[in-house]
């Protein structure tokens, strides 16, 4: 399968519109229209031009099936498009078509157009980013008297609480949230150097023509132009890939929690949500399949994005082309997973009474630590772990309480007693520094949401 | 960019219909409406029932963007287009819509509807390979007797012929042949396990069930269900994964040789074929572009289809919907490449003259080697080696040839005679085997061709 | 952390000797000895020149570091090998040292040692694989009666049998085994060209003496040589990745089913196997994070194999190269999954027990599509569906059994029995075709097997 | 072919040595003297220990191929070292022996210590970056005004300079120098957890401890423990994965330029550097080689860092141990390529008189755009192409220079006189902004590097 009926399953609305069709186009006329305001501006094209060539920078009146027949043989997009708006002006004005892409190459018009796509992408995610970042913060404090099992290689290991795993999560968002930040600086930046990257077609106007319609765009002038040196495109690519390995990981984890054997979570309900074709008694955890499904894909196509900077010379021959759909595809699926695990954190369902109960399953040897630690202050580490150790195996396999079999051994007894050994074997009482981590991210997360709003 | 705009440019048009979102829905349709004859045939369903169903199994009847909204919370197609198609059949025949997708599940469709599709893309493959072999051979034929410049480490190294070129390429394509045969038998069957692999739904008739299903649809049976067991699509993926690697190396050979600086051979000439937007003597590969791009971007994919094999239990997370997207991308990637290589090589101009005067660029050091083996034959390999070595050295520097040093050498004349001298230096003369592979290569290709058709 | 000490963990011991440094060394003396056979048989080099030169391909004789040293500025191995060998051979025969490396390129040495490298490696699959198909039909066999639940998305589905679950795997790896015969075939060829694969230096006998010297290596003679025609290589790396996928499959499988929460299998115990360094009472899964860790690094590693398929004209630049380290690491890598799952496989502490309970622990929804599929029967089954989908929310909701709650549906009630209902919540008169799939995997298994031997 | 051998060409020495077994066992055991030193000083453990642990903390004392022989088992290195650890300060102090390791984990000593080799590495890549930008600076200045053909699409477009060519790699390489920075801040940070990151295991002393640790070893202090969030390892990979694209393309670029058939530039010529084994002409860019295998390796590590990031709960179960060899390997490939790039750069031969020839290899049509964009000015932008178009195409067909066949067209002629057709075929004209890019370029390095010393 693929194409639109997957892609919009694996995407948000929001971002299949930065980067439909119709947007590409758009954009790219977005930057027609601009240099040739900034052209005029400098003298470089006739002042009369303008008009008829920015009235004609509608993508609506762009004959897209034409477009897309045309761009095969041509190698891209923007030479198909040049001639048609350029027909679309000269209909208006013959004089002004004479103007239209003046002194400008391909590339400049479709990295430009590109990076402003980017610059909605990352305003997307960054508002997702911060909602996302609140339902975290809300769920780190709620929770963070909430105690769970900690759990290390899939197995039980030491008690945690249910806030200090949403914590883990938020710290991790946050640093996102600070690449983001970085890499605007260094990727939202003007691509516009001509055919070989001299601007010698602006006759000696070249960084004025560029310096204005970096301004007209909003955007930075770079010092030179960087048709083969990518690194501003694919940290993009990086970090928003990053994003999506932590979105992955919550996933992981939510749906490890949600498993039927676990049921410590469990996603929101809805109409037509999570079912299955057959078995009615099914909530599946879409949300997190969703997440899981990005988290596969994405790390693939960054490293397609990083294969693809060995770009020949001035401008390349594969190496660009294999970023066209590369890029778009990991912002979209990455605002997919973002999309889905916002709304599973939100609405999702905490069952604090079945944690507690799973942090009795193994009667006692999840304290199987605390008591080793208890005991190593006297006997020694090693010492102390193996003799905990054999504890843990006889009531394993004889199905007894840790609790019961310490009580019983004489050498343990030497040194604890029994009422140490109640106290030792309380998950609540050994949470160790959560609350104080949970405290210090929500802290970080505090001043840098205050110091942006 | 992304979407149709650009997937357009890299793909075959016929790949593109092979996996629409039009022929996705069909495919399953197919399977549906199959399973209801097959259940009917073995009396699980009543065989009243079948008109109506398969009456109704027609995308053309189904609300595509309905399915698309369906899809994301639903998790997969399967869920929402059996409820359109019960409702289709329900309006027709309300007692055959009990019926619908009787005992099936979701990944039973969506798994046989993707095999479906796949038969029909190896068909395609198939049909293109049998083209690109058979251009591959004749200009195998046509040059075998074409010396041209030898090149590793992109540095000129003996004299080869064009032939030898084109016969290496039809080697690799035929082993893919090869390939794409055994792949065939593997990955050309039947999924119906029903919701847990079990076809416990189907009431103990669920193995004859099975074998008219695969009957009806003329996929093989496998020993069990596979809806875990990913190694048959994956291994689709890794076979066409190979072929674009070829099919990139053969873009890589072309498009050095067409460098305006070796200029032996050139895309086919075309109105609005790689031309510049800027620079009117532009000619540009965009033929090979565009089986570059391909072989950038097929690798990850497949590495993604890999990594999806981990999955879970009876039914997976995140890695059966991973492969969704990726694979026919993957089948549609190398279509576009396969098209574009078939169509370069096809019209491809070779200028013979222009490959003999680069075999004289460096003025005879292209036959060093065959200097330094007539001298190893009498002074030892490693000795002749290296003063060939300092007569070359001596040749770069004063710019002479490398006749002309060898010849004003004491030594070296000590051994050869001007004569031999210049009887080494006859690139056509040296090349080897060259003929005896191509033929070697030839008539594998006419032999598996015979037994072909 | 990289090396010795993290890389021995993840390979089996003897594929780590297959890929090592003194291996590497040896296979390509051994291909120099043959090719010096070779040549004297044919009269290319003196028949004398044989006994010193096979006499020091030997790489006790050999100075790794010195060689290590001179690799990086040379290129490659093979030429500073060369050197070393030839001075070692004109230390007993200046006459002889003439003739070391006769005609061959680097290329043809390296590529040619790695093939019988890799024969060695497939042979250890080979017998690997025997092993555990073998290990898995007896647990198929062993458990064809063993319910358990089957899980789907990570939730609780229908049920299964355990021996189904193990005949899934097997299905797996019998394929893998049918790939690997297939792979041999197109693999284990010979490589010899010379400098640009035209055999030229050989004088007229190049075909001659490479049909000697792939008899004396036991290899097949290509139909020409294959320098940057890389698919055959690129084949051993998929299919070997592909089994390191089914390998991380089974690894998930059974590190979920040995989850604290689940507890229906377990790993092997030993001695200084899966403990902590803190928490006593700790038993990792640690073969299944081996297998895990090979399924996650391999399909990377093959997507490099597929991107180096792009190499430049007869010998490549950075192509070639990047396969050096990466076919090793991918066989190793699988070697050490496929001995931890062979041996976790070989020693799983299954416990029917609790797989029998956790059946139980959704109180009757795992049953839920048998409710539905008897009730569709009647009133038609999305409609069905819908009713059993009510009296699961109803049950889970107010934690009482499906049972009762469906007994007190009075809409049910009009088509099932009280009897009914109770026989339709049995799992163990749900598990289908279960039986007849494990029979049929066993089959082909058991064919193959006697085929074989 | 693998390990040291292979290794050791695509690696720094350095590098090799940050990472070696000795190394990465030392970084371990500098964290467990130092997690002692903090211990002491806040009451965990008795001041008298301190001596004995540090004391015992030297990689000198540890057998390395039993703790090889144990890691596998145990699951990690860290495991069995703490045992030798212990049982290495017991032999000097009993007492001592006891607090050992105390309540940390596993992951706090292995993450401590790769966090400790990055250290190490950051400051490898940082001088090393330092001096490459030295020298691009010095080639983009030294060769502002050196005319070039300026290359797209592997196909001569337009003059440029050399100069520009080198600072367009200066620019990618500062940006580097800035992510790097930015990775200094977020990856050089303590772990430090405990088993399931509470710190519980320190008696409520486990920030103080932390805070101790973190000052001790010269590391930041984070939130909270990473054990399974993963991002500040991962972008250490993705930081130095563009690094390495970036060397890849300057190997591409170089490598293309040093073509027999274009020989403008050419690596710096050395003893048994870059020969062949069998050709005594070759010299192979074997520093280019080894740049473009990195960067075809790296891109597919960086994504297993990536897909690495699903990791399980408080600790993973394949994913942290995939992380275990990839991340020192791209250490160690960008490394190597760093290395060979500025000893190809530092020693470049630059040929400007080829270059000067090349530009004129096209017989004028080099300067196809220029003439068009004055003809434009007169006739429209679309019909000045089309015209210049066919000039070209007349010009390629009879072997005629561009300026003749554009003299000889009286409709050119009615627009442009002869001098000034032979002003716009000048290239030494039309390099643009050329310069002032260069200059701009030069000045964010400059004030950088003024910042930094």
């Amino acid at each position: 399968m693929t194409s639109r009926l997957t892609s919009s399953m694996f995407s948000s609305g929001d971002m299949l519109n930065v980067f439909s069709d119709q947007a590409i186009v758009q954009r790219m006329l977005d930057v027609e229209a601009a240099l040739a305001r900034a052209e005029a501006q400098h003298g470089v094209i006739p002042a009369t031009a303008v008009r008829a060539i920015c009235g004609c920078c509608d993508a609506a009146l762009i004959d897209l099936s034409a477009l897309m027949k045309a761009a095969g043989p041509a190698g891209n997009l923007a030479i198909p498009l040049v001639k048609q708006l350029t027909a679309l002006v000269a209909a208006h004005d013959a004089e002004a078509a004479k103007y239209v892409h003046w002194g400008a190459t391909s590339q400049d018009i479709i990295d430009t157009g590109l990076v402003l796509q980017l610059r909605e992408a990352f305003r997307l995610f960054d508002a997702d980013l911060d909602r996302l970042a609140g339902v975290l913060a809300h769920l780190a404090e709620q929770h963070r008297h909430t105690p769970m099992v900690g759990r290390t290689w899939m197995q039980h290991a030491l008690p945690i609480t249910f806030g200090l795993k949403a914590a883990g999560w938020l710290d991790a968002i946050v640093r996102h949230m600070d690449r983001l930040d970085g890499l605007r600086v260094r990727s939202l930046v003007l691509q516009f150097g001509g055919a070989a990257g001299t601007l010698a077609s602006l006759g000696g106007k070249g960084l004025q023509v560029a310096a204005t319609l970096a301004e007209e765009l909003g955007l930075t002038l770079p010092d030179m132009p960087w048709h083969t040196q990518r690194d501003r495109v694919v940290e993009a690519a990086t970090v928003i890939g990053m994003l999506t390995g932590t979105l992955g990981k919550m996933a992981r984890d939510i749906s490890l929690q949600m498993q039927t054997d676990v049921a410590e979570v469990s996603e929101p309900l809805a109409e037509g949500r999570g079912g299955s074709s057959t078995m009615p008694h099914k909530r599946n955890p879409v949300g997190c399949a969703a997440a899981l499904t990005a988290a596969m894909r994405v790390p693939a196509l960054v490293s397609t994005m990083l294969s693809a900077m060995v770009q020949e010379h001035e401008r390349a021959l594969g190496g660009w082309q294999a970023e066209w759909d590369t890029l778009p595809k990991i912002m979209q699926l990455a605002s997919g997973a973002l999309e889905q695990i916002r709304s599973v954190v939100s609405g999702l369902a905490v069952d604090a009474a079945r944690m507690r109960i799973n942090l009795d399953a193994t009667q006692g040897q999840i304290m199987a630590e605390a008591v080793a630690l208890a005991l190593g202050g006297r006997i020694g580490r090693m010492q102390a772990h193996q003799a905990v150790e054999r504890a843990c195996y006889l009531a394993a396999g004889s199905g007894r309480h840790l609790g019961d079999v310490l009580k019983a051994d004489p050498a343990i007894r030497a040194e604890l007693q029994e009422v140490d050994i109640d106290k030792l074997l309380d998950p609540a009482g050994y949470t160790g520094e959560a609350e104080a981590f949970i405290e210090r991210v929500l802290h970080t997360y505090r001043e840098r949401d205050a110091n942006k709003h």
